[in-house]
């Protein structure tokens, strides 16, 4: 609230009582900066490159095995210039909730199973034959396939095939380390029993928005993975309009037995820019991480330009105002992205606001 | 109650003492039957033929014409036999809440706007070139199709093609009959305008359990149009696996902003009886009313065999034991019904029973 | 939809086919009247006096037992005259979905106890030392309380003290009758056990709006009874401001784990009107049975005017124009009433009109 | 995961390789510390004395104005040791969600009003003539009151009596610190209208549980004040029975709209613990800060044992074992609190469980 306080002078009796403060565990409100007008992110807008991140694995996989008895998981996370300060590993924040990791899985390793009250989920990369099961249901990984893994579902993958499989993981761990009351458990074998059909779900939903009458009653998971192919149709569908004006022609996925976000705690997009779409420049409250599924383009984020092309990832902090564009004059383009705008709805801390300077375009100032 | 009170004796005093008690607008508990044990619907299984209905329609085509001026709506409805002692004319009740009918829209006709506290929806039966405009959106009608008329959106029908196309009706007459408070309004024109492209809801959701970002708020009917092409889709996913002992494999159609029905107090669903179904009985506190909309075979309700083909109708009252049956050794049949179950679920009445006699089949007693 | 119908004639064909459709349990929709712009109840404006109610209870005094091989309840319940043709019973229509009755317990007299699916509720009007136990606590009846019965829960009331004890009961039994999905099942012992200290919910409620920390999960009647003395003080709290202009000072009694009515599918008021209150004339959806706890007045509804004094009963139908008035010059009247808008609102059929004619006060014409 | 991984060693290249994606901003999943099996919360148990509160309050008032043109508020808040590497300020966390403060008005001042997205309470300790306006509502403060600003709301602060008043402030700034998304904003002016009656929610919400009928439908703050009469008067109700093993005679305010915690996003409670109370032990995921109401005793945290008085202040963190004690021989104890309860039910992280060693208490370690 420090911007209001005109007339109030900061003597030295006033600093040694509020260092006595501070010794007795205690601070001055008067002198805190709690309050300000607008948010403040501590996450600041960046980019990797898919590169940097396929030289990291690559030395991974030199580096580790994957397995019971070896580590559980071969994956690097992204961690934001701007929460480093946050011990340990900046809480593992891409933005202020969102944590967001690449996977790689080679041909024969199992990532054993486990479960945790983080809620995950996977964008499939890269590669094929590689698995994941949750819950006791095997849904295959194909490239452009939304996978996920609500809270307290145990999961695993498996490789069976015969190329590294590659994949985005996102969860929300620096939101659940802000609240510090997370629970995690192994499995007590090195795979979990597959009790259902192979992609029961995907199969069961095949087409329509209808459901299973037997999937009536809310369940966190009726659905666990959402194919590329369904995705891209719907997208299509949406093509012969206008897009919209920020994000294109962009799609959702839902629980079909709440109409609610398909990963609870995480919201998920598909976003299809089409040839020649130069999206307006808006902000809100949410925070998003991007990866770039197909096609190039690029992302003005506070003013700063970002290319990406396929493989990038990037991250959109709270209330950071954004544009998106696609440069190229041939192909469409299609953004993945995750948010944590199920969190700031339950709370009412969502708002959006379009920009309105420039005619609604950002100068790009680096 | 009266199945406990054993001991009274209904003496001439008190017979005289209940009438006056009529006379005096008023009634004696103690020899009233309002509570018995389980649900004593007065709707009774029943079967219409289509060709009935047919020729019913044909008679109505020779002696009505639809328009603003003439008639709005030509259409027949089906009466339960057991209701119609409730003036006037059944409350229009195929079962205690449900109204169907049969709407037959020759070329060149427009049934005017109206709009109605009634919930409506429409499954496409017969005929091409016919379409529903609701608020401003016109979709187009083919055979198979589900479309939906929320309550108060205002809905026209034209009839644009060259042969008449004919549509079950289902409203929720009889329920908001027994409320007595329903609004109904005429539009000030004889069309409404046309304020979005074609089937826009429809292909807006050509695929995939996801949602155009811009409908994540609940709305009524963000998708209108519910394709043949698409349920089936599900259905053929679906039914790579066992089907549900009682209704093969079914699917019931959601609103993808809520994960509820479809149709806000009324239920619908498409069921697929595989090549050999011999569905077990069952009974629940819900009512349906179903339209053969392929193949043929019958179902036993309360030990009665109904036989049934495309375009019969049927009715499953409250708590009715019934078992369906595909008798055709080539051919899939599927049965499109509608039902009250999101009335019954909302005040906790909704039960189930699985029939136990005789393995779960019913001895046909007619 | 007749209304709009203008041009059609109704030839002697045509009429003819309508006796067709008829008898093969079909109807002709263009001939039928489902759909009036504005809803028209079946059930009138009436009024019961206390003294006729009375002597019926006399007489039933007289000629019945209560308990166990004898008769369940004395009850007797008031028959909407708009509703009589509704076999049985005019369904024990008071209004189109709730019945009310006044029921006595003579001293030492035990109403076994049955549990149903139609919600009850209680309004003690006079007499002291009856109870009610609902699953498992006795909750005692004192003049003006309001007690609950939600749909399920075990009940059964007994006479302990030395007076004729009289209560109002309401339930929904006409709406249960339209939806003819209800469940009833005896006691199987002609008392159930108490399990609970007496007036448990009452006394863990004893002051301000603050529940009992185990109390959290919603639950359906953490509070069975609510006492004159509290409902009044809460009235009394209200009466510092400006009145309601239609209703006075009233309240509604909530279920404090939900925040909805504290009986669910009927809601229920109390409302203090000061001396010297003349209300203006309003209508709504739904409809309402008022008892008169205290004072004398009258309350005028579609035009005619039904005074009242304490113990009296009246109905205000659905959409009926009503405005109640206190008549006395020293004493402030209270009217307790239910309702079915839990109902209306959930099917969002609720809508209220202010009377605007006549600034606001209708011309008394009978 | 770290616990899991037992045969990876940590080699020179791979401590090397760690160090290499530090510098890249991305992470080694394998090495980091995201997954416990149980929560580990950075908040520890800590007990802050009233009196020392006192004496910087005292300082405080000498070398601070509170008004438009000087300091806004005049407060100390509570820093947990355990928070304090967290920049700035420790988020203002007492844990790892709350904030806790102790705010002093002196006579004739003026906390002028803003607003803003964190949610804030206030638990009166001392003092008369102070008020605070929520919206155009005066709220007088009396020790023992609890007052709500839930998120938004204006609200300003005026001292109109002849003593100090000191009240406790919650927020939940270490939440909305995490996810930075918050807003505020100051009132134009350096007061606001007063919009209706004094206490005016209070005067309406004086008795039972009942609701005035206006105020159906769900708003934040239907009632703004919680007086210390009708909490007692409900703790009193309680007292008849036994008390809850672990927290004695307990209740949380709630909002009568909805049903839910009065203040959205912070849960409160008052408890009272009967001469004799030894409560039993027990942790859940939620965290609490205490306020000592009234009388004396001590509360047990992960062993460790901190003896309080009236004014003390105590946190009990997420996940820590607790139990509490009234050591008076004649007086009952009152302990006000405020939790994240609300937030951890929303997600589904909330879980409870007995301390179930040593006959369920404790062994005191310091
Ligand atoms: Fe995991
Ligand atoms: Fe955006
Ligand atoms: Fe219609
Ligand atoms: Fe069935
Ligand atoms: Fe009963
Ligand atoms: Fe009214
Ligand atoms: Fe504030
Ligand atoms: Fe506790």
């Amino acid at each position: 609230m420090s911007e209001h306080k005109l007339e109030q002078q900061w003597t030295p009796e006033l600093l040694e009582f509020h260092e006595e403060l501070q010794s007795k565990n205690m601070g001055p409100l008067w002198a805190s900066v709690f309050s300000s007008s607008q948010p403040t992110p501590r996450a600041i807008p960046y980019l990797w490159k898919k590169q940097l991140i396929l030289d990291m694995l690559e030395k991974a996989k030199n580096l580790l095995q994957v397995g019971t008895g070896s580590i559980d998981r071969r994956a690097v996370y992204l961690v934001n210039p701007g929460m480093k300060y946050l011990q340990p590993h900046g809480w593992g924040g891409a933005t202020q909730t969102l944590y967001a990791a690449v996977q790689a899985l080679n041909p024969g390793e199992i990532a054993p199973p486990h479960r945790h009250m983080t809620s995950a989920l996977r964008f499939i990369m890269e590669g094929k034959g590689a698995s994941g099961v949750v819950n006791g249901v095997k849904y295959n990984f194909e490239p452009g396939d939304y996978v996920i893994t609500p809270e307290w579902c145990w999961h695993d993958h498996i490789n069976e095939g015969d190329e590294t499989v590659l994949w985005m993981d996102c969860l929300d761990i620096p939101f659940t380390s802000a609240l510090t009351s997370s629970f995690f458990e192994m499995y007590p074998a090195s795979q979990q029993p597959i009790d259902f059909p192979e992609d029961y779900g995907t199969k069961r939903y095949a087409g329509g928005m209808v459901r299973p009458i037997s999937d009536r009653k809310p369940s966190p998971a009726p659905l666990g993975r959402y194919t590329w192919d369904l995705t891209k149709q719907a997208i299509d569908g949406q093509s012969q309009f206008e897009p919209d004006p920020y994000d294109g022609f962009a799609v959702e996925y839902i629980n079909p037995s709440t109409g609610k976000d398909a990963n609870g705690r995480i919201g998920a997009r598909m976003q299809g820019l089409p040839v020649g779409f130069k999206g307006k420049a808006h902000r809100h409250t949410h925070s998003s991480v991007y990866v770039v599924h197909k096609g190039k383009g690029y992302t003005v984020i506070n003013g700063e330009r970002f290319d990406w092309e396929a493989g990038d990832f990037f991250v959109v902090p709270v209330w950071a105002v954004h544009e998106h564009v696609n440069t190229s004059e041939t192909e469409e383009a299609f953004l993945f992205s995750t948010n944590d705008l199920p969190i700031m709805e339950l709370f009412g801390f969502e708002r959006e606001e379009a920009y309105s300077e420039n005619e609604g375009y950002q100068v790009i100032e680096k």
